[in-house]
């Protein structure tokens, strides 16, 4: 089926430009962002030119590739000081999302294992291994399309939250991702969506894929979504994330655990997507994960329009942390993962 | 005390004006809007230039003066039926709160005791029953924040959605006339302002109102109560009212009850604030409730810039309903009201 999102790309690495379609101007317009360094990257991950967190596991990627092709290393050492110079800005860009630092790692570890330590052959299987990392990061969105969506109905009204789509990912999604699978294997369905404030990726960005899309929705305040509830008008909630620590406790964007507090008390289905590269085995449950705080101006101002009176106080967390017991089951590549969770984790989630 | 907000007033009758303070412009300018006849109160309630269920209330007592006042009736009779027109165009203008319906019909049975049919007579008594209800409104905030107060840690950290203070009233407010009064007892309180979309009343409007009066608080994403609460910041939730049902079911400001159910998972007190006037004990339940749906630009713009997509579908309910089992008390000026509600209201709520 081709659709109107075909016509852009999320990322992507050419002639030694890392371009990125700028988020920040959708949808009212489409403009791409060229990063030539890694610098620009990071930065770009930071002010949220592109968001979504294996699509920022991608953009590290390419970053790092970025970092040695720029690198002015004339042996392997200091190539990996380089590296190691790249890796930590980049990791640094974003706390929450642990796909940065599991791309970066990914990097790092292939330039480790490598038996040949000339420059210009790290350099290129650098890049051969960002662009495996993006190609995989779209086959699993497709995969979890295809897993996820035998949990919908056929007729089947969905909340969703922020913006998991094409554009949070190198290609498809993770949760608009099954969304769309349902959809494309004929499935009624109709998206809730969330605007998702502070920064609206569910009215600005998740509206417009849905639109490029052909699947019908409706945008709400995300407040709204206990009314929704309440009368009846929802079958099942699906949202991304960003972190998912060991025990199943998920860091995803902020509104996600007064969703997931409503559909509990509703009795109604609460779905988390996500590639294996999310989950962070370390982190023994969400306490060990640490929540972004952004500027106040995502909340005192939107579209440079001022709401709030001068010099109000703003507390603006980017994430919140939703306890495992709130989730229905994690709908990965490499299956559907059933509570407990911590258990099931183990033989799915290696890394 | 003397404090910033006194400079202001909300509404007020004067030369046979309607003078109101025009929130959709606050916080950045403080101007006043005249209304001169009973439509143009009805469209000012309608377009929010003055909202809150008793401050609405006030303006349709108040439009009720100038629909007697402007009448050319020259018999009893007549005036009747020019005030039964008033009345249905009033109480149309917005359909949720109850106080419109209350304060209108307060009104006319106060005409329809009155033993003189004189013309002249009856329109002086309506304003002098339009102004006692404004008074009165005042005085039951100030009772309101007297018994609510005692409800309030002297530490508190509180959870407030939309905006209930002199603004959605006459004077002094309801759940924030409980802040406030607490706050002048010498109690250590900071509030978490719920920005509250999509008119932002929480960041406009009561952000505003506790910067006159000093009060220390923080503006938050609605959504952002949950993540909070979790660290054990949030030590009750107190909202206003747009009708409470015979049953305890609260009909108020989108976003309550997602609060609500939040403050419930946590086990946090949360209380609802307001005067008889917003008791329906004709609405057997919050089914009974009619819910406002206002125009889809309050979602997809904000200060005139748009968010969504052109063509975007939005659902914008003005309102939601909490059920009663959420609602720890009540605070009305005739005392705290605890469960079970449909019981303890009886001899309490005498309308």
């Amino acid at each position: 089926m081709v659709d109107g999102l075909e016509k852009y790309f999320t990322i992507r690495y050419e002639d030694n430009i890392v371009k990125m379609l700028d988020q920040r101007y959708l949808p009212h317009q489409t403009r791409y962002l060229s990063c030539s360094d890694y610098h620009q990257v990071a930065t770009a991950i930071s002010q949220m030119v592109i968001r979504g967190a294996p699509a920022i596991g991608a953009a590290a990627a390419y970053g790092m590739a970025l970092a040695a092709y720029r690198s002015n290393a004339q042996n392997h050492l200091d190539l990996m000081a380089d590296l190691d110079k790249a890796a930590s800005v980049l990791i640094a860009s974003r706390p929450t999302a642990v796909n940065l630092t599991w791309a970066v790692k990914r990097i790092m570890d292939r330039v480790k294992s490598l038996p040949s330590h000339n420059v210009s052959e790290t350099t290129r299987i650098i890049l051969e291994e960002a662009n495996s990392l993006a190609q995989e990061d779209e086959q699993n969105c497709q995969l979890m399309g295809q897993n996820g969506a035998s949990l919908i109905p056929v007729n089947a009204n969905i909340i969703h939250h922020c913006n998991t789509g094409a554009l949070a990912t190198v290609a498809y999604g993770t949760a608009l991702g099954v969304i769309r699978a349902a959809h494309e294997q004929g499935k009624h369905i109709h998206v809730f969506v969330d605007e998702t404030r502070p920064r609206l990726q569910g009215a600005r960005l998740t509206a417009w894929e849905l639109q490029q899309l052909g699947i019908p929705y409706t945008i709400i305040v995300d407040s709204a979504s206990g009314l929704l509830m309440q009368h009846g008008k929802v079958h099942l909630c699906i949202v991304g994330c960003d972190r998912v620590a060991s025990n199943g406790d998920v860091a995803n964007k902020i509104g996600t655990y007064n969703l997931a507090m409503a559909a509990h008390v509703h009795h109604i289905p609460f779905y988390v997507a996500g590639p294996s590269s999310s989950f962070d085995m370390d982190a023994r449950d969400g306490t060990a994960i640490v929540v972004e705080e952004r500027p106040d101006e995502e909340i005192t101002q939107i579209g440079g329009v001022r709401i709030t009176p001068e010099g109000a106080e703003v507390y603006n967390p980017a994430f919140d942390i939703t306890p495992a017991k709130y989730i229905t089951a994690f709908i990965t590549e490499k299956g559907v993962i059933y509570p407990p969770f911590g258990e099931h984790f183990h033989g799915i989630i290696t890394h």
